[in-house]
């Protein structure tokens, strides 16, 4: 990699020149960014860091993807409140040694999602630091949100997709040559999965549509069981899950046998879903109206999760999860 | 220090657990904060990263000054747009041997200047790394923005308040000892200016109740000389300022000579006033009612800035500011 520009050659002023061209031109050069905001909204925001070595790494992400991901993921917990994107800020702490070019793949990588969601970047800042870190914010407008607290006994438990997928891509990657039989286009299905994560921002309308009078929702970033675990302590209900209906992604019991299958679907996070507690009828029409949305489960009394598997029932606990320290 | 906890021994969750003592209890538990926004006006975001050894040092800074500095940064730049603000959020990425009361005098701090300004710490989320970085994004509202491209031929330049100062205390906690017999007083509002500087938020209401229908503006975080050569860039026209009127802190000629001085005064940055440029019966207008106030030059035909000093024209040049590579 020798020979190619590092960003202490161009400065401060002149990577954010070349960063800048990320940016809608009317927005830059003040403070702050200034936005107009729909009427009668009210304002979501939320923020999230990847770190390098452990939120990507070289192996395993190239810098147009992790751009992608890091976008991907806060757009979602937009959706995962029912709000519409505004924008999105991005600060960077970057090495002194980075390669511009790498730079500017991330910037690619996240213009591209936010192309794809119509969303403008809408400033940032870059400074040195000895590891990458890149902060997002997202901020959002929703006229009425969802919250986790709002299920309710009766309610049925729908998500919006296949589980695992991400997971089963990242395996890939990691343990390259394990799998060398597996079907192309499942291989390309769940690295894409993995590397290219969408938002489901696209439930937003058919929601409003249907008229869905009270839901309960958030996203599948921590992994599906982590999401029913939360919606159901944060409503003070019990989720069950039926074994039969979990949300498989086709080809994932080409890879691995059934045991290791549902621990990816439930635990292995990322997949950027929407899990979502409704009326019965309110999640069928949704079911209808939308593919790839399918209900899984029921709330009952009580606390917790469980996952029924034939006459068996078995708890879902919380600490398989994902923790930072 | 040795005994004390580190954040490792916590857990995310349980570091988390800790840090939403410092949350409004009603935004907590979902995928992104939920904010009331005033109609009719836009909304204004701005983000400033804190990098550990680059922008704070045990040596300087204390965690509580670390945090109340990051805070005031980013209200500043609210203010700077002549935006009221809503709320931040804070990304924290650390290292896991991290003090958990490090980073609760961190919180702690941030907190302290978030009350004075009556704003809330609304989310964000906190990461493992190598060294410690602090993310910050601000949200405002405002319902007339003040640009820096607005500035006019025949502008009056003006400054809230004196600058140098915050440089004149860092370097008495840099080189502790080399002004033994400095006035205590003086070096402790030095020091003050340094660890606790105040966003001029203040300056909204005077603005408005003036009624002062144009002017271009931002603040003075860079230093007073970039601000001026900023707003002149921005606006496409010069800026002059007079010798004799600079905004000289109380008691900086005690501590260096005069050319030292007016070059922490020009370029040493982090004082937080604002830089204003408009008609000059509204900047007297201005000076009377709020203290501190000063008219320091004037706007003329051309380019870049210069100081006035007797008959002299210095030329006052960008790349004497800090450079983050």
């Amino acid at each position: 990699m020798s020979g190619m520009m590092q960003i202490w050659q161009l400065g401060e002023q002149g990577l954010l020149q070349r960063l800048q061209r990320f940016c809608p031109p009317d927005i830059i050069g003040d403070d702050a960014a200034v936005l107009s905001f729909p009427p009668q909204q009210s304002l979501v925001v939320t923020s999230d860091t990847l770190v390098d070595g452990v939120h990507f790494s070289p192996q395993t992400t190239a810098p147009e993807d992790a751009g992608w991901r890091a976008v991907a993921a806060n757009l979602s917990d937009l959706a995962a409140m029912g709000a519409e994107p505004l924008a999105i800020t991005v600060s960077l702490a970057l090495p002194r040694e980075t390669e511009v070019a790498w730079v500017e793949a991330l910037y690619g990588g996240m213009a591209a999602c936010l192309e794809r969601f119509a969303t403008p970047l809408v400033g940032g800042d870059v400074c040195r630091s000895q590891q990458a870190v890149i902060a997002i914010t997202a901020f959002g407008s929703v006229m009425r949100p969802i919250y986790r607290h709002q299920a309710q006994v009766g309610d049925a438990i729908a998500v919006t997709g296949p589980h695992g997928a991400a997971r089963a891509g990242l395996e890939l990657l990691l343990q390259d040559g394990q799998w060398r039989d597996l079907d192309p286009q499942i291989r390309q299905n769940f690295i894409c999965a993995h590397q290219r994560p969408l938002p489901r921002l696209d439930l937003l309308a058919p929601l409003k549509q249907l008229g869905v009078e009270r839901l309960a929702g958030m996203d599948s970033s921590d992994g599906l069981a982590d999401a029913v675990l939360q919606l159901a302590r944060a409503s003070g209900v019990k989720a069950q899950l039926w074994g039969d209906r979990l949300p498989m992604p086709a080809g994932l019991s080409q890879m691995v046998d059934s045991d290791q299958a549902r621990d990816w679907l439930l635990w292995g996070g990322e997949d950027f879903e929407l899990v979502l507690c409704l009326a019965p009828e309110a999640a069928e029409r949704l079911s209808q109206v939308v593919e790839g949305v399918s209900i899984i489960g029921e709330i009952v009394a009580g606390q917790g999760a469980v996952l029924q598997l034939g006459d068996r029932l078995e708890t879902l606990a919380m600490d398989s999860g994902f923790c930072h320290f």
